[in-house]
């Protein structure tokens, strides 16, 4: 397995990045890592050199650089080398925590599409605050502003890929977003895509679930728009970011009271966070193209990374892009001779 | 004033409702209420009868009752029997706790619409975490499955008018519910929505805002489809009772270290409910109606009921619908002129 690492994306690089492969290379002695960016920057950080490939270059992608034109124009950025290297059959999958967007135009023009998968989407494991605490995979987190049913069809199909293969998730079940759990409930969207979803042999689809429950582990892989889902997610992120602050006066408000309250509301915000925190999981994948493409929080430090990392890595064991590929072809085959 | 109220609405009718109202009475005795459903059991709670009419019917709107069909059928039903008043001209404004799709329906085919408005929205005020702690008007929270940019920019409208009059904001800030705080980012929908609300003159519109920033205060009015704005709002109460429930089992683990910790952590589980509860803002109102029609949670107590009438009495005394009507006319008025 080659892994290419844009060692220059996101707030603490290459530091974070690097110190991150260097962490992962521990589990993963016979991954091949090759990192894109400064070279004098970059090896700083590196401990170990066994089966790491520093490909130096100076130029990189800026966090608000306007993402299909940095793409286009920075030909030598160390986040467009690596999606090269892909294309090229030099590397198995890229890996970066930079410029979502640019990543995404990236993946889109550089790594390409599954042939007859229309739109990638962008998909995380969220958490879920049941018993089980088995998270569900939720796409199209906002690779895509608008969406078409056969989009939504698409993404269900993928991330049902990703939730059994990768998570290892028996037959799992697949929800739709929607304004109700009825199944006469819905935009013109969602009522589409909840016709074309149920007709779809090769998933477990239960109908709809609303944001109200996707926390609560009703499903194993939930589907929207990607607009809807972009809105949902930076809800559930400005919601938790609010409650959280909220908490941290309270601790500081108690400072009067002691310090063992102190250390007890200490431990139920960490409680929180731990339920929230979903770098466990990976990071977010743009699905739908020839090979894994990776991105993971700007602000991640080298946990996180390695994380991310741990992912990829199981991805290209189970060949999910792959079985894709196949399934589509397949899926192509037999439309074909349906249709003569 | 007189409110119409359906006393039998919600899920501790008529008890919280006429308790809700007999609290109302002692800050607004010179409104006239008028509380529908079963006699003998509204009486019970009717401490004072001072402006209080009853008039019973035996038939209610069920919580599970498919709204439309409910309307047409029950034609009885308290519900029914609150909207008709007001359609007649024997009360101001409806008040319920009860089935909201329901109530959207009857609002819609009763009361009716301003002429000149498409489509009625949902809106509530929902809390902010900021210093000011003023809230923001939230529309549309779900009347609509399906909108167009013309419906984003009556529901701006409506809300900003909402913002100044009944909550005393002056220029209120308006701004869309998008996915990227630029001018450029959005859907088709948001996109079109963006040049309606950049051109209008009679509102304060900010720009596009973000969900993960509406709690902290970005806007006074946020304005959304019905969909993304349903996906939005059960997002935010989704999270909030998830940490709500991990800071529960916070205290309850923590009772080995002493009841002051226990106490504390629950100071900061108060402090956190009460920077989420919007229930003294009132309830949700259906905007663009002739109308004040005007929902509350189906579980709440009586304060909340009471809450919800001192903001129909605001709306009332402010003349809202009265300003609005006035306002489309206009509008129409000098549409129909320049295109002479």
């Amino acid at each position: 397995m080659r892994i290419a690492v844009d060692a220059m994306g996101g707030d603490y690089a290459p530091k974070a990045i690097v110190e991150g492969v260097m962490l992962a290379k521990k589990e993963f002695p016979d991954i091949e890592f090759q990192l894109y960016g400064k070279e004098s920057e970059i090896k700083k950080y590196v401990t170990d050199e066994h089966n790491i490939k520093v490909i130096h270059t100076d130029e990189k992608i800026e966090s608000d650089d306007e993402p299909v034109r940095a793409i286009r124009r920075k030909k030598e950025a160390s986040m467009v080398l690596a999606a090269k290297a892909v294309k090229d059959g030099e590397a198995d999958a890229v890996f970066s925590a930079g410029n979502t967007g640019a990543l995404l135009a990236a993946g889109l023009f550089i790594v390409g599409r599954i042939p007859n998968v229309e739109r990638p989407g962008l998909m995380s494991t969220l958490p879920t605050f049941d018993e089980k605490k088995q998270g569900f995979d939720f796409i199209d987190m906002g690779a895509n502003a608008d969406n078409k049913p056969e989009h939504i069809l698409q993404f269900g199909i993928m991330a049902s890929h990703y939730a059994e293969n990768v998570r290892k998730i028996a037959n799992p079940r697949v929800g739709l977003l929607n304004n109700g759990s009825e199944e006469s409930k819905g935009s013109e969207l969602t009522k589409a895509s909840f016709e074309l979803l149920a007709n779809e042999k090769s998933i477990n689809f239960i109908g709809n679930v609303e944001a109200r429950d996707i926390l609560s582990g009703v499903a194993d892989v939930i589907v929207t728009d990607g607009f809807t889902g972009n809105a949902v997610l930076k809800s559930i992120e400005g919601t938790a970011l609010n409650i959280m602050s909220v908490l941290k006066s309270s601790i500081l408000d108690s400072g009067a009271k002691g310090k063992l309250g102190a250390v007890l509301l200490k431990d139920a915000l960490k409680n929180v966070k731990n339920g929230l925190d979903y770098s466990s999981y990976g990071g977010a994948v743009l699905f739908g193209l020839k090979a894994p493409v990776v991105k993971t929080h700007g602000s991640t430090g080298p946990e996180a990374v390695a994380y991310t990392i741990r992912q990829i890595s199981v991805m290209l064991e189970t060949k999910i892009t792959d079985g894709l590929i196949e399934f589509y072809a397949e899926r192509k085959k037999s439309e074909n001779s349906n249709s003569i």
